[in-house]
């Protein structure tokens, strides 16, 4: 079944130990799309400039990733550029171009509105409640967010909040959208602000998932325990540039193939995130997500169960 | 089977964000004892100073623990105040005062030379050379250590680890150790130094072990892949004091009480460990290890797996 991201389409300018790239095909949508799309059929919402080519619209169409959503306008694609030179696992942005997402006004295809998954990605939460509204019958809706959005657009952002069935957000976003910095709290006060679920990634430590009692895992007066899925130890991160993207990917783009969200595919959908992500960091930018074989997706994730399971 | 463990028996005083304790039992071999002490046979080698009670001494017979190696001498016992009120995750030291440790020689009683399991708790290299020496003939040895003896005694520390089949450490002192900042790479360099295997605890992370092909995994030409435990998610630690020795202490406990080390026993051992450090951090001190009923920890143990299992 089909997932509808609105997100970025960007271009990166990328420094890590590994190396450097100056610009590279980038953007939370674009990962994330990369990523289910080894799942499930992906339609993008998002808008680019003028210097985004047909080679980069290839990237996804290779995917079979429908991008009839990426709206074409004059100037430039949004532009971003960032450094891990010093931590590895927090980017030093060096420079944020907005351009063209600075007056971007989402519009929905016709052939989007049976979408039944919808996920928001890391945008402006006005954007992310105004394609929302116009998807009022989608069965599932997760979504992302950033410390900017947090800190700076508390209101916009707490409306989008209240419809979510997941938010996916990393410790640090956990910590400081709840202002509290033990997770099992934090996790606690985000829920009661209306996510159903919240999936909160540690990086190289996985992720860990909440349910409140209103979410599926809750139905029959059973608190539904928190879930903990392993990252796979890697000897180099060449680019964490949207791993959590990548995550979101994965995780989303699994539950929209199954049929029924149970606990179980929840847990599995925790794992291929991982298993999106750790292939992910393997390159620069989307180098790695685009050439998968859906073997090496297999092998990963049985991977992923043998090292954290007791038998 | 019998673990023998020579570390610090000490007083702590402690202050954490939910609330300060003047002077509890503490030091690495009590956290290490009284966890290991729920599943075999501990016997262990100290020395404490005439401020050692016998309401002291009682804390570990109460648990069936063989005292017989702690030596009181004149003078105090070591003691040791640190604040968490800045970071739980580390201390902060207030004060250190090693007193009776300053000019101790470890002496093994007769009744001790047949334990086949030997800890090595955090305490001078040169003191976890000599009881090594001294017990040539136990079949398993693991240890820990600190930043102090990884910065400032690192050539007898070095001469420790070459003989160690498991050494224990956090996070931060496996990469000070490695002098690499990537966990996996850091885990083969520490590996090269001697350890059959590595684990490394990451706190509320849990803990991820790495073999080498000496260890008992490697024999059949296979390499053994890393393992990661869960931690469990807690609104609150009240004292995270002892963590890492009371992990140590399940760990090693688990492995003592088991036929064949076999890597599932291994994988057991580091839940034994999570389930055990989770405990530790519930009360001020040594206070929940005192007094856990086996039932709890089958109870927990169960609740690491559900938190951690695809089913």
């Amino acid at each position: 079944m089909a997932i509808l991201v609105v997100g970025s389409v960007a271009f990166d300018g990328i420094e890590t130990p590994s190396g450097k790239v100056e610009r590279v095909l980038g953007g939370a949508a674009t990962h994330f799309a990369l990523a289910a799309s080894y799942f499930t059929d992906v339609r993008v919402i998002a808008v680019v400039g003028e210097d985004f080519t047909a080679e980069n619209e290839a990237v996804f169409t290779r995917r079979g990733i429908d991008t009839r959503g990426i709206e074409h306008t004059e100037g430039k694609s949004f532009f971003w550029a960032g450094s891990y030179l010093k931590n590895l696992n927090e980017a030093q942005t060096l420079r944020t171009d907005l351009n063209v997402f600075q007056s971007f006004s989402p519009k929905i295809p016709a052939e989007y509105q049976d979408s039944e998954f919808l996920f928001l990605a890391n945008i402006d939460p006005v954007l992310q409640a105004d394609v929302r509204a116009k998807m009022p019958n989608v069965k599932l809706v997760c979504g992302d967010t950033m410390n900017y959005w947090i800190n700076d657009h508390a209101e916009n952002l707490a409306k989008v909040l209240k419809g979510l069935d997941g938010l996916l957000i990393n410790d640090g976003e956990a910590k400081l959208l709840a202002h509290d910095a033990n997770l099992v709290r934090a996790a606690d006060k985000i829920l009661s602000m209306g996510p159903k679920s919240l999936v909160v990634k540690h990086g190289e430590f996985g992720a860990t998932a909440f349910f409140s009692d209103r979410s599926f895992a809750g139905k029959n007066g059973k608190v539904f325990l928190p879930f903990r899925a392993p990252a796979l130890p890697l000897s180099e991160v060449v680019d964490p540039t949207g791993a959590g993207d990548s995550f979101a990917g994965g995780f989303f783009g699994y539950i929209a193939s199954q049929k029924d969200l149970t606990p179980a595919t929840f847990k599995k959908a925790m794992f291929y995130g991982g298993v999106m992500g750790s292939f992910a960091v393997e390159r620069f930018g989307t180098e790695r997500l685009q050439q998968l074989d859906p073997k090496e997706l297999e092998e990963r994730f049985a991977l992923f169960r043998e090292l954290s399971h007791l038998e």
